[in-house]
């Protein structure tokens, strides 16, 4: 069983990526298990088979607690944890080889509280698993947006400790130049840095390449890759490195 | 006329120490303006001069787009980028010196969207100003823990571009002695570098040398400031600090 963290900031596409990812696999045969983490949610674009939801009620939380829209969601993530073994019981019951996790909408929720790394280890347990960290085109398409969104997948990494894969969400929103662009200064620090030069201004040209030595080193060997949920763009090769992340390049297809 | 940003992630105790900061400066003889950047927040521990609920309402949005909360308070925020103008004129109009800007509890709906870096830059407009980045005492007690705070806080910076102090806020949930050990790793990486080796694992391990430099080359110059506003304690040092990131080291008091 392999355990998919999709994670990210609010608004940068974490559902409509789990929702492709799904159909994606179940498209090459593959069983899937998809599961909503989020108590807040709405109506997410999948129909998920486990749901925080079903333990959680954000509204009733809210209400009886008289919190408001932040508190509730914050009580609603802690308490989430109590049900994790029941989570993960439901999880194990379906048995399908993929488990896709949509993260709660706001990131910091769940990163910067210690309920989110708790609940991912505690869901995933002993098994396999990767996350997949989705950068906002609308921010990672300049310099500076890059920068900041890659520290803070780094700063996102060390709490969650899994192999982690960087991904440029909604592509679609921008240029496939821009695209290009922004592939660039992932795969060269030089690119980053010239591009820094022309755009940005006092403390980061000062530290912009102490900031790339960090990229450089952590992020090597990993590259960002470029998807469209909304356009099923991408999701082969995503799903070629999520094989090589979580098994070491096997390919571990089973069929239902 | 000084802005004074409160940011860092939710719960870590920003409202509390606008409060308590207000409080102080207020003692001290000096003119606060207070603003509410958080169109959720239900009952901030102050009295608002200027409230950013006043001109979006967080629930009318929840129900009129039929949102979630977690939508809701991101549409709520985007809402919120078209009355900055008038913000900033009821900041003017009431003239005092100081103004504390209580920013929306959930950081990532302000620093990673552009609405964000947009409202800052036009409330501040070219009047000094300085941010106040509070890592969570629950979080940063660990190596780890203290080691994302810190990059994140490094991400932060990026997206804002204002000088920023590190606050270990809520200094008060834990012991004296930790306090210490954590304010150590601030001033000396070898010492943080010795708990990693200790504590941490695998990624960590491996590439904690390259992110302690970043932090030293960064972090340098600034250091951690030890707060609890709910004891008041740390108050007068994070005073002169903020005197002298926003004024070179001037002390610029205006008395009422």
């Amino acid at each position: 069983m392999f355990f998919i963290f999709v994670i990210g900031t609010a608004g940068c596409g974490k559902s409509v990526l789990t929702a492709a990812l799904e159909k994606w696999l179940a498209t090459s045969e593959l069983a899937v298990t998809v599961v909503n983490l989020d108590p807040g949610v709405e109506d997410p674009p999948y129909t998920s088979d486990v749901d925080i939801r079903e333990y959680v009620n954000y509204g009733q939380v809210m209400h009886e607690f008289g919190l408001g829209p932040n508190g509730a969601l914050v009580a609603s993530l802690d308490m989430a944890v109590s049900h994790v073994d029941d989570l993960r019981e439901e999880i194990i019951d379906i048995g399908r080889d993929y488990v896709i996790i949509d993260c709660p909408g706001q990131m910091e929720l769940f990163a910067y509280r210690n309920s989110g790394p708790l609940l991912v280890s505690s869901l995933r347990n002993y098994d396999p698993a990767a996350s997949l960290y989705l950068l906002d085109a609308n921010i990672a398409r300049t310099p500076t947006g890059y920068l900041s969104s890659m520290l803070l997948g780094i700063s996102i990494n060390i709490r969650f400790l899994l192999p982690q894969i960087s991904i440029l969400s909604k592509a679609d929103i921008i240029s496939e130049e821009k695209v290009q662009e922004v592939i660039s200064w992932s795969t060269n620090p030089f690119l980053l840095q010239d591009a820094l030069d022309m755009t940005a201004e006092g403390m980061i040209k000062e530290y912009s390449s102490s900031i790339l030595r960090i990229l450089e080193d952590i992020g090597s060997g990993t590259s960002l890759f470029p998807i469209s949920a909304k356009q099923m763009v991408g999701m082969e090769t995503l799903y070629a490195e999520i094989q090589r992340v979580l098994a070491g390049g096997e390919d571990y297809l089973t069929y239902e």
